[in-house]
């Protein structure tokens, strides 16, 4: 009966979702305010027409929180379902082969920004409502609480979350913005990492300087950044911050060994990347050093003359963003405090350094035994066919931690997409199949859940 | 007689120069071709209201080169005067108080882009022979070649020059385009540093990555950049490229203290600059780096997300444009060759790395007991009230190498700049004082010489 409603109705669900991929609902980029918040507006009347009550557009400090929710019954279980509806900014434009917020389909996948991360997983839970509402045969209360400021730190959920803990009142939170290990293999995400992101700045001497007149008598920041950045790291691709693995919890060899048992081909992986060899801290494998492992990486660097040709320019400043994944047990905040005075001790005298921190996110673990993940377990199976192999994730859904913290509850992390979706790069892109098979997978989980509860 | 010449017509000379500063003519910007053009075509009118003959606008496979000539009489002595009319970039636009192409004078100075480097001296030497023809005491024979790529490398000046080494007959080549100490120190360049200009691109993945998903498993070719960049310097600032130093010519103890002797203060040169100390290499005096070293800067670097906020990407490419100062002895050439597979070697065999050759210069002394250096001293020596000091400059003019090597003749370095002028950065500004006193003379200079060869 589902799988006839979505047959039927698959051509309109794609349309609306195209609608909302062509809002460039780029939150990190305040001159598309407007269109973060076109994209709440969106999703409100589509949450009204597929049935939810109480649908309301929740000012914050920043962007919008959209809010809606069906009770069925009080005495039944609710289920809270997050995402978001703001997405990465799409640079660098020209890498896309169409433009990011012009969604098209091509052998079976749409591109777009958002399509997997996180507009496309978001919809298909407004969808499998809308079939459960449409069918007359809602198993549970449902709450969706949808926010845009997660691409930038979820700077004001946090604040809701706590203002609003008797409304937001459930027993579990499902959320769909991750990835499954591939269509053959089905996987739900059981652990996250953390993140601290960085800004930093060195400056030299007060003005651009002709590198010919003072080359070799002042200190040039590019120079002296890099060296800096280079430092953070060992020869043996360990992060050299003082204290940085303090917290880290050591898997067991038998975890470890559990976790190398995901499917993983390293000359498939290597040969979608076109490299000739992967890197990391040594002795982890390239599943631990993306799960279990935190890790530094320079998100952005630029200081300098970056144009055309050549200028002799010794720059007055270098630029660097810096992030650091982290682990269950590592705080945010301790390693971003070890990062802020490491940076700035590694500072020769012959410059000045700023560091500031952009949004962080605590790492997460969510249980395998609980009756929520049991259900989302039956619910692959079910519609795939296959048992879903438990897995550590490299990204970071900060929410997750703070959902835990404020509400007590846990989450089920039911994503639907593929690491090679490339989410947040050029090309984003998300299959049809796993859009379609998704919807069908959220439906089941409903009855499978109110089933494991009961 | 001059004085009274420059003193009745100074508002017309800087208004002038002033309408040659409004022309943003850019070599390396090739959206600026039409203003290079212009700025030549200005030159060409002016050089002909001067008293010059045979002017001519030279086509070259790039931007024209200016040439003009007044032959008083075959037997004197020849006189090539020798500057460029292109400017560099004017970026960081923002840093600039007014535009760079709308020139003022504030407090006694000139702001704007080429203001010193080079109209501003260029045009002394026009007016120079302005007032020498109007006043019928031309005492030699003056040439002018005037090119529009000094700023990207002179690349067809060197064609130029050897298909027209009849035409370029000359005893000496004068050029204005370097600095003095101070206006209370008069100075002669006799030392330029060479150039080898190189730009690097290191490649990871084949596309932008999440660096949640992929980061601390890829190499990140930011940190790997960061990486190669810290290694092309070892703890004591030396540079670490193999056979970098070998054909350095080491001064004598009494030739380093003779250098010394120039008038610095490291306290205002620090304050001047706004840094708390000077780096570079170990066991060289900041004269000694900038004048006799060979010294490696990044000039430009940039790569991943460079925008507003945090974007938590694992780039595909990261970029720098790196430059080397060579020392009388070294080869450009040869110093590119050993950079690029110096560069290449430091590769990891996770990213792939390409090195390009921007421009190059080869390094250039020019004598102090010659006749044109002499004038020159004695030009100084008469308008300025002291004997110049003959210093090495840190920068680069390769045409210098190019003219001793094509056409056998020597260089006299009369700039009249100050260091402090901001050269190649934002507000780049020319004293009217300077201006004005190195028109006096630059006249003084051709009555010295013709009665030096004499």
């Amino acid at each position: 009966m589902t799988k006839q409603y979505i047959s039927t109705h698959q051509d309109r669900f794609l349309a609306e979702l195209f609608e909302l991929l062509r809002i460039p609902s780029v939150s990190a980029d305040s001159r598309h305010k407007d269109d973060v918040r076109k994209a709440a507006v969106f999703l409100v009347g589509k949450l009204k027409s597929a049935g939810a009550e109480k649908v309301e557009l929740v000012e914050t400090a920043g962007h919008p929180i959209v809010y809606g929710e069906k009770i069925v019954n009080p005495a039944l279980p609710t289920v809270l379902v997050y995402g978001h509806y703001d997405v990465q900014p799409p640079d660098p434009l020209n890498l896309w082969t169409t433009p990011p917020f012009e969604p098209v389909i091509r052998e079976g996948v749409i591109y777009a920004r958002g399509s997997c991360d996180d507009k496309g997983q978001v919809y298909m839970h407004i969808k499998a409502f809308e079939i459960l509402c449409a069918q007359g045969n809602l198993p549970c209360n449902i709450k969706f609480m949808i926010e845009g400021e997660e691409e930038v730190g979820s700077d004001h959920l946090g604040t809701f979350v706590k203002e609003n803990k008797a409304r937001l009142k459930a027993d579990v939170i499902l959320i769909s913005d991750t990835a499954i290990i591939s269509l053959d293999h089905p996987s739900i995400t059981v652990g996250l990492r953390g993140l601290s992101y960085m800004e930093v700045e060195v400056t030299g001497p007060n003005r651009d300087l002709h590198s010919g007149v003072y080359g070799g008598a002042v200190a040039n920041p590019i120079n002296v950044l890099s060296r800096m950045i280079a430092s953070l790291h060992d020869e043996n691709g360990k992060v050299t911050i003082p204290g940085f693995y303090d917290d880290v919890i050591e898997l067991s060899p038998s975890e470890r060994a559990e976790l190398n048992k995901a499917p993983f081909e390293l000359s498939e992986y290597k040969k979608d990347l076109d490299i000739a060899d992967v890197a990391g801290e040594k002795g982890y494998t390239t599943l631990e050093r993306t799960g279990i492992r935190p890790t530094l990486d320079a998100n952005g660097i630029w200081g300098g003359y970056t144009g055309e040709g050549a200028k002799t320019v010794l720059p007055s400043k270098a630029h660097a963003k810096i992030s650091m994944r982290l682990v269950p047990n590592q705080s945010p905040a301790r390693i971003t405090a070890l990062f802020t005075s490491h940076f700035q001790s590694l500072a020769p005298s012959t410059v000045k350094v700023k560091v500031t921190a952009h949004h962080g996110g605590e790492p997460a673990v969510t249980p395998t035994d609980s009756a929520a993940y049991q259900a989302a377990s039956r619910a692959f199976e079910q519609v795939w066919g296959k048992v879903p192999i438990p897995t550590r994730d490299g990204g970071s859904i900060p929410i997750v931690a703070l959902f835990k913290k404020e509400l007590g509850l846990d989450s089920v992390l039911m994503g639907f997409g593929l690491d090679s979706d490339a989410i947040h790069s050029p090309n984003e892109h998300y299959g049809v199949r796993n859009f379609l098979l998704g919807i069908e997978t959220i439906v089941a989980f409903y009855g499978h859940y109110v089933k494991a509860v009961r």
